[in-house]
């Protein structure tokens, strides 16, 4: 890949998509209203197939009826234009598949066989991780296969180090790194891919982008919602790797990574692979200080009265599973070395919100009223949920005329939805699908950073069992446990509150 | 003066204001309506007076007539509110004074014996500078003034040093520099005094504020208008005595100091008069590339056919003078040395337009389509009118789904007036009378600010004249002479033209 092709003007879409588990939620929501997008907007080639694939034995036209069921649902109606839907219904066939015998699997060849043309292979495995290797192997012994195949799975790639290396060692026998796609969908937000233009197009936070510049980081990831009916799926995994080991990991590498020399995928993803590394790991002090576990209790949620996390459906009233988790990290390098990142994410938070805040050091000397020295940093918000945007705030003069030289903080804004209101903001799975059917990797997660960021959790988790401490307790409808606001307050400093 | 003071919380501001020329053209436009507004606001003490003093032989009750109907002219009337109106009148005093013989001054002894208890006076003279030195000799002599008496003067302060310095001098023998305020109103405006916050209480911009990160500046003062009935006054000074020497050299100073150890007026200004004393002086060769002297021909302003400047009333048809005038100049000192500034101003100009561009250097690496190479640099834009505000322009990744990693300008935006709504944005002679009342010099033209501006002025006009080059002709309503546009082009740069 050159640099060249990132501009996203040359490269084919036009390949075939066989979509295991056609039928399931993902599917239905994302993956079938981000292909209608797609195709909508021009960007699926003429020839482009899609295959359903699912264990329900049903018709084509039940499943053709089934995703236009979806589509109505999860597309607004001024978009979903007819003849665009039509087109796009044409390209659907459906295979009622077993996933886990070798039988069905023929069909998947002899579909490919009925394209007027060759052309690329892409897997797309929305179906759990434990099917992976069954459905990779299946599909090369049945033929259907090629050169070309691209593979793309859903996270969570296994439940730690371990367990990902089997999932990943029964992918890497049938499709090469090269060629496999592993989807984190905050890859995919446009304010995500936005860090890279940020960073590295713009001098202006290009040159400060260090510790000389910038005294700390934070990260929060707070979803309104508990568990929604999935108690024992998520006990199993808690915040840390449901969240931290993924999403906000991910989040960190984007922020903290040296600049890549070019935009090629594994110029990216060595860049980030070595912020992972410089990870500064836990010691037992510093799990004490810097890290805190919590579990919401009973409160509110939009004002309704919400359930706690052991009087969830299903739960297990002795579960010490945590739902939030709060950490100050460092990645220990020459850019990094003595800047905190403080991160944190839980479930039950007051609102959906996904931010990241830059706050740039205080000038050397301070030469305005004492009493505003506290205001006078600049803190660049980079918000990527709800409304993604960002902000840069800036001090200027107070312009009351009676304030003399007095200073107020003036944020610059941009908000992309205002900004720039002719642009609809793509889904992430818009995007992501787009770049899997292009043949680019660089949205994506390689091997050895899943395997990473499993280390430090792990590493993080087997601290914890070791300790054996209940998490904290925060009710539904608060910002978490009082000693993750007492964990920056230590600090001098305290979480971003202007949402 | 403390640090504390800039607060402005402390400051008596119980002074009786001798205003001299108080039915010209100023006071009716500006003065009148800024001390109307500051009553308006309770900025001004209760016991506050004004003596108004012309040459006009009328009543008080015609004064204030006149006075009366010029504020409704140049205030809207939902601020002229009847009782601040009301209690406005009821400060103003008149005398008739013939400015140049002692005889008349007796009346401001006696009218500031009025009053219930002793307070400074401030003397504001809204006259041209010839009436200066009669003017205060003739309050001292008077017994008028005291230790505490302070004189505001307007621009111009002569027309070239030595007579700046017969004017100084004048003022000099009466009032002491630390009670002498020169008004340059550029210095009132929120965006300019914004320029001291901006770069002093913001490490973003603050650190990036010298050589190393910022590659060129531009300051443009563009105004419609062209002669406006003042032909003969005109032509005796030019665009570089009427807009250079005073108003662009002001902004150059705040946008090039040093950063002053405090507020104090005297360390800004040390740091003010430095800029100029650094200030590159112009080689013969320079002249002859890096300024531009332009006249206007005939065109069109708003629309309508505008006459060239030999043809408006009282032309003299073989003048010389310049309406316009850019240069490419440099601050040589550490910060600044390599960085050019180029400064522009003229008449008859597409439109009134007063903005400061400070043009960030690129990243030293580029990553992104090459083709978009010319976008990757920062750009401040420090806009002081039309509109007052402030836009910092940043590149963010183009959010079209086709456009894969393009980037795009996307402007973080801060405009007074839409970003606090309900701050009525003072005049700039409101924030300078306020300041006069309090003491403040900050904001006001020290002495040898003014003669190092006319020294770097004179020297230029004086090569201008060894030259004898008639200026280069410019259709009104255009941006200046095409060679002004050929001066920043052969520099691989453009004027800043997104308006």
């Amino acid at each position: 890949m050159t640099q060249h092709t990132r501009s996203g003007s040359s490269e084919r879409t036009d390949i075939d998509l066989a979509l295991f588990g056609a039928l399931g939620d993902l599917s239905r929501r994302k993956l079938f209203p981000a292909l209608f997008h797609l195709d909508r907007e021009g960007l699926l080639d003429e020839d482009c197939r899609i295959l359903g694939l699912a264990r329900q034995d049903i018709s084509v036209d039940e499943f053709k009826a089934q995703i236009e069921g979806a589509l109505k649902k999860y597309v607004k109606p001024d978009e979903l234009v007819e003849v665009a839907l039509t087109r796009f219904m044409n390209r659907l066939s459906f295979l009622s598949v077993d996933f886990k015998t070798v039988d069905g699997y023929a069909g998947v060849r002899e579909w490919r066989e009925t394209a007027d043309h060759e052309r690329p292979l892409v897997v797309y495995l929305a179906v759990g991780a434990s099917l992976y290797g069954d459905i990779c192997r299946y599909l090369q012994e049945s033929g259907s296969l090629d050169e070309e195949s691209r593979v793309v799975v859903e996270k969570p790639i296994g439940y730690d180090l371990e367990s990902s290396k089997v999932i990943n060692d029964a992918i890497g026998e049938v499709f090469p790194e090269s060629r496999v796609y592993r989807i984190d969908h905050y890859l995919g937000k446009e304010t995500v891919q936005n860090l890279i233009a940020l960073r590295f197009a713009n001098p202006l936070f290009g040159t400060q982008w260090n510790q000389n510049h910038i005294s700390h980081v934070e990260v929060t990831v707070a979803e309104k919602v508990g568990i929604e009916g999935r108690w024992g799926y998520f006990d199993e995994a808690g915040q840390l790797r449901d969240m931290v080991q993924n999403h906000l990991l991910q989040l960190v590498c984007l922020i903290a990574m040296d600049p890549p020399a070019n935009l090629d995928a594994d110029a990216i993803r060595d860049e980030k692979v070595k912020v992972l590394k410089a990870l500064k790991p836990f010691t037992d002090d510093m799990i004490g200080r810097d890290v805190v576990r919590g579990q919401y209790t009973a409160g509110t949620s939009d004002g309704q009265s919400a359930p706690g996390y052991l009087e969830e459906d299903d739960a297990n009233v002795s579960s010490h599973t945590e739902t939030f988790v709060a950490m100050k990290t460092e990645v220990a390098n020459w850019r990094w070395a003595g800047v905190p990142f403080y991160l944190r994410t839980g479930k039950r938070m007051p609102e959906k919100l996904s931010q990241i805040i830059i706050h740039f050091r205080q000038q050397p000397h301070y030469i305005f009223d004492p009493d505003q020295r506290a205001l006078a940093a600049n803190k660049l918000i980079i918000r990527l949920q709800p409304d993604e945007g960002m902000r840069l705030e800036v001090l200027t003069k107070d312009s009351g005329l009676d304030k003399g030289m007095r200073l107020r903080r003036g944020p610059l804004q941009l908000d992309f939805n205002s900004a720039f209101p002719q642009v609809r903001i793509p889904d992430a799975y818009e995007r992501l699908l787009l770049e899997v059917m292009k043949g680019q990797q660089y949205l994506f997660v390689r091997r050895d950073e899943v395997e990473h960021a499993w280390k430090w959790c792990d590493d993080l988790i087997a601290a914890w069992k070791d300790r054996n401490e209940p998490p904290r307790r925060y009710p539904a409808g608060s910002w978490g446990p009082v000693a993750s606001i007492a964990m920056i307050t230590q600090d001098g400093r305290s979480w971003y509150e202007d949402y």
